[in-house]
């Protein structure tokens, strides 16, 4: 079975020690999934870390002259460094299990549309905190700034639909050589293409889509989307309360248009695993929380979105 | 042919506007080579990145209560954003020739001896500046710090002797396969190793035997340092300078007794260069500047050191 695990960056935190902690919980029940045949890939988050990297970026430049750096910048340095924790903890989890297999990260770049809708209003606050003064200096090198909350001026960047991995080949390639792989770190690099040229875009693109998108294009048979919660819900939070176990892409539809899912929270995750289970009838998207990653797999919780035409 | 490139940090530069002509300058002259049928590997140095890194999340933690973040963090973050450039500038270069193959940046890790002498005096100096007490607060949490020239306390790292990038058996497996690769970023994320587990550890490694490490693990026929000079002197800045086109490693180890290269600067790059000549006879180390590579590739300019048994 080829999995791909989608992990969000509020669970791996921004200090060391979460980092490892959090690490060391999907390493050991991927390991065992790998130790029992299974190829995995892995796709995480970035929110939490890009915006420690792009505020402490603001504060240097502004602090110590240190230099201005874009904010696809800061994705790119979120790859590696969450990357290189998933990546030594779970080469570790392997190997104390005895298993020969060589774990990459590779740098990920995504394509948007330029002339996508986000970028005409840009909504996403990133980094530093700014006064009126240095928010109109931004404005003026072409940047899209906002007063928010009465908190101070941020800048803010678009959201974009995520259309390709780039890497996304290269990914199937090395999983089909038997590396079990990180990529599409926080979405991936936003690139625009211009006949054939990519550039860097400052932008943020959701993990969950960019996780289908990969999923699909590395030809896994599961995708496990890991959230707070244990199992979906509907009438969440009411008392008629109910977890379900299985949805069929039919039901799922139908419950996103009878808006049982929360904006930005739920209701991306099962946008997305509807996507991936709307591929091909042998899809199943799975979405549980990161401490029943194991069990999840085993079949014995979760919430599985599969094919209407698919088999649990 | 099979060829690494080392390129410094130096040269880089922390800006985007510096890291882009850089790269596209490597990007022109290795796309041209991988159009004839060449294979190469870029490892790259990440010195000012890994500076301007370390010292906003300095200035972060202290003004605006950002996580500490490790140096071995901020080795990471380099990986990914100076990769980045280099990986999507290069892969335009291919398209722009018509060339099929898919540039892959992995981000790699170094194994160092945890009984290095280096860590017990490290003398590296990296990050922001502190006050004596800010100094003497890291000092409390295992942290080596010094005056540094009456500017201020830093904390300073042991530079210790590179062993293995943990990734290079994968970095040949995938030059084999056909991918360019970025690999080696800034010497590797240092780690220890205890039974079979590797640990981040801060410290700094020399870029150049990394490379010689990477380029011997992959099995390249011929590895480029480049440097600020487009040629190697002996009598260096002296009326007698004399430029030299090509050093076995016995002139070499001679020239390096008699001191004729700059400590820090010159010397790590021959010492480099010898120690990977010396491992095959076909083995060919050239030393030049960037805007001599195309150059120096087609045997038109620079420094060679070969093999005693080589040949020209």
């Amino acid at each position: 079975m080829r999995i791909l695990i989608s992990l969000g960056g509020n669970a791996l935190g921004t200090e060391r020690e979460s980092l490892l902690k959090t690490a060391q919980t999907v390493a050991d029940s991927v390991a065992e999934r790998i130790a029992k045949g299974d190829e995995v890939l892995i796709c995480h988050g970035n929110g939490p870390q890009v915006g420690i990297i792009k505020t402490s970026m603001d504060i240097g430049l502004k602090e110590a002259n240190m230099p201005a750096l874009p904010l696809s910048d800061a994705v790119a340095m979120s790859q590696s460094y969450i990357g290189s924790y998933l990546q030594n903890v779970l080469q570790n989890a392997l190997y104390m299990r005895g298993v020969d297999k060589t774990v990459l990260t590779v740098v990920s770049r995504c394509l948007v549309d330029k002339d996508d809708e986000g970028f005409k209003t840009p909504t996403k606050p990133v980094g530093a905190f700014m006064t009126e003064d240095e928010a109109r200096e931004l404005s003026k090198k072409g940047k899209t700034v906002i007063e928010d909350s009465g908190r101070g001026w941020r800048e803010v960047v678009a959201s974009p639909v995520p259309q390709k991995v780039l890497e996304s080949a290269a990914v199937k390639t090395l999983m089909d050589a038997g590396f079990v792989l990180i990529a599409g770190g926080g979405g991936g690099i936003p690139v625009t293409e211009n006949n054939g040229q990519y550039s860097f875009v400052d932008a943020v693109i959701d993990k969950d889509f960019v996780s289908t998108l990969l999923a699909a294009q590395a030809n896994c048979d599961v995708m496990v989307l890991l959230t707070g919660v244990e199992k979906v819900a509907i009438k969440f939070n009411t008392p008629e309360q109910t977890w379900l176990d299985t949805l069929t892409v039919s039901q799922a539809e139908e419950y996103i248009k009878a808006e049982e899912f929360a904006k930005g929270s739920m209701l991306p995750k099962i946008e997305a695993a509807v996507q991936f289970a709307k591929m091909n009838k042998k899809n199943i998207a799975l979405i549980t929380s990161l401490d029943k990653l194991s069990q999840g797999l085993e079949n014995k919780t979760g919430t599985r979105i599969i094919n209407d035409k698919g088999e649990i």
